[in-house]
């Protein structure tokens, strides 16, 4: 069977503070449309299809929807597991329901075992899981590393293989030897939870989420699909897309979704980027990360740069920021409000709010009068 | 056809504090057991199934597997329809799936007008609604009154009617004569938004939800089910039940569902309230609400009360306590410290914590001090 494999949806996800929405509409709809094209029998999606476990409403609305769009209007069957970013019990509600037209979605650990078969395929979901639980489940209260715990599900899984049917497991979790971005939850301390790979050998294909970046891991038979939309500064450079899965002959490729708008990264002087040269090169609408080559302080900085990439996620500077401005003179010749009102600028891009100048004036009042002692 | 007429399950709500879980697994249980009985062929649920918009991941189990009991394991089919505490958008979800099995939730108007059909009945299932849904969805920005808006909603109804089936409307509303507890959450104003009774005059019977007492409202063929649980003070002496409604011949019967514990109230003296004669007649686990005769100050009262009747769920006075305690001397030698912290446990019924402590105390000596100009 051919099937398709996504993960890391993030329903719901903010970008530095840049709602994700048209972006995450748009990758689904390349991900329906690969889908189709390459005509595939199933879609696996490998966890955190929600960014937190209690979803706005609106995002509720519109993972209901794509959820809709596979299974009800394409009829695809659909396999999914929560991931650590997911409620477990949210994402169940109506699951008894949901089997009828082969959305299959797993969110406890008793009905990992238990395979799913299409065609050639015996499918195994395992939802991200907390040592605790698997502790609960397996009445071992010694079972204190995640491995031992994987080994046992990998056993109980193992328990119920067809032979001469084809073996996936749909997983969520840090694969050892895996490389990751700045955009996931930590769910491993020190390491200690990485799941090593030799688990998984008997098994044809492991579709795993959690990981953000397709290229986390490089394992023939392993794969993270990465996050759909880039989440991340640390994901501007990655692909971003779906594995398609054929069982028999084996064989996965990688199809790239384009994302709607890129994340640009900027190293340059203030000088240059507020120069035709530069800002001329970047979309209105893409993501832009900003490292500064100045050491002079610029006043008003992130607001002037604004007014020629609207969409700045992030702004740093490459070298340590000068001490003192290099106009000391002038500078000091300024009311205590004043430069307050310049720093608080410099540090949040904002102007402050009549509330807080107010607060900062009786502050400075109270420090002037010698009030406080 | 015969069905089951419930609503304002309001899973997730507490009693003045109180957890109502398992008042409501006791009810839910009773409720099947009359389904069963009765032998009914579909349960209608008019509204308010969650407590809260968001309901906590428990409430969200519970009511999942009360619905799973009723539609999946029973095979009944449900009506359902949002109510004003309910969010339609999370209730909503999964909806397409449920429809498989006749479990039919509407959470929006546009489907109010497309009747569901079991046998000899057509049933209208009207979601709680406010007035600007009503205006986006005909389309008309001088809707601005709720019986005008019904109106247009049950001519929609009317257009949908088979003429020989029986019509049943499904409605979440407060309607006009109506006679309300404390536990309902307003969604009127100044009686504008009451909805006359006689627009229902062509619906063979009309299920209501919102109201929690089941005599709020005396008409032949228009019911509220009033809520399962007691919910407030006020439902003390009222009946819970089901109702139970044959289409044809026409017949209701109210079937009444025992409370796992009564809400007792009692009024009557200090003195007497702590005499057996009166605090063994009412059961440990009952909720109770005091009226107290007294009118002296009674330290501590409702911590002492509590040693007797363990769920206290209101303490008022008949009359005006006295301004000032018969032993006025003894009080006055008390220092400020013992007077507050003795006046915040008459109030409050709880002992100050340590951090409370602190900050009265800090109060306290700046007042005394005189620091405080």
């Amino acid at each position: 069977m051919r099937f398709l494999h996504t993960a890391d949806w993030h329903i719901g996800r903010k970008l530095y503070g840049y709602n994700l929405i048209e972006e995450q509409e748009h990758d689904f709809k390349q991900l329906t449309k690969i889908a189709l094209e390459k005509n595939v029998d199933a879609i696996v999606i490998a966890g955190d299809l929600y960014d937190r476990a209690l979803p706005s409403e609106d995002s509720v609305n519109r993972l209901n929807r794509m959820i809709m769009k596979l299974n009800l209007r394409l009829q695809k069957p659909v396999l999914a597991i929560s991931g650590n970013h997911d409620s477990a019990v949210r994402l169940n509600t109506g699951r008894e329901w949901f089997k009828a037209t082969k959305y299959f979605l797993n969110t406890n650990l008793k009905e990992a075992m238990i395979p799913i078969e299409f065609s050639d395929t015996q499918f195994f979901l395992l939802p991200y899981f907390q040592l605790f639980q698997a502790r609960n489940f397996f009445a071992d209260e010694t079972l204190t590393d995640l491995t031992i715990a994987m080994q046992k599900i990998i056993k109980g899984m193992k328990e119920n293989f067809v032979s001469g049917k084809k073996h996936v497991l749909v997983a969520h979790f840090f694969a050892a030897g895996s490389i990751k971005t700045d955009s996931e939850t930590k769910i491993e301390v020190g390491g200690l939870n990485a799941v090593p790979l030799d688990l998984f050998n008997d098994f044809d294909y492991v579709a795993l989420g959690h990981l953000h970046d397709v290229n986390a891991l490089h394992a023939e038979r392993i794969h993270y699909s990465g996050s759909l939309a880039k989440l991340s500064v640390s994901e501007a450079k990655t692909n971003k897309g779906v594995w398609i899965v054929d069982t028999e002959p084996f064989h996965t490729e990688f199809v790239t979704i384009k994302p709607l708008n890129e994340i640009v990264l900027l190293q340059d002087t203030y000088e240059n980027l507020t120069s035709p040269k530069v800002y001329t090169r970047v979309a209105n609408e893409d993501f832009v990360a900003i490292t500064l080559l100045d050491k002079a302080v610029i006043p008003n900085v992130i607001n002037n740069l604004r007014e020629f990439y609207p969409k700045i996620i992030s702004l740093s500077r490459k070298d340590q920021i000068a001490e003192l401005p290099t106009d000391e003179e002038a500078v000091l010749e300024l009311d205590p409000m004043t430069l307050l009102e310049n720093f608080f600028e410099d540090m949040t891009g904002e102007k402050m709010t009549k509330q807080q100048k107010e607060w900062a004036n009786n502050s400075l009042e109270r420090v002037i009068d010698g009030d406080e002692k």
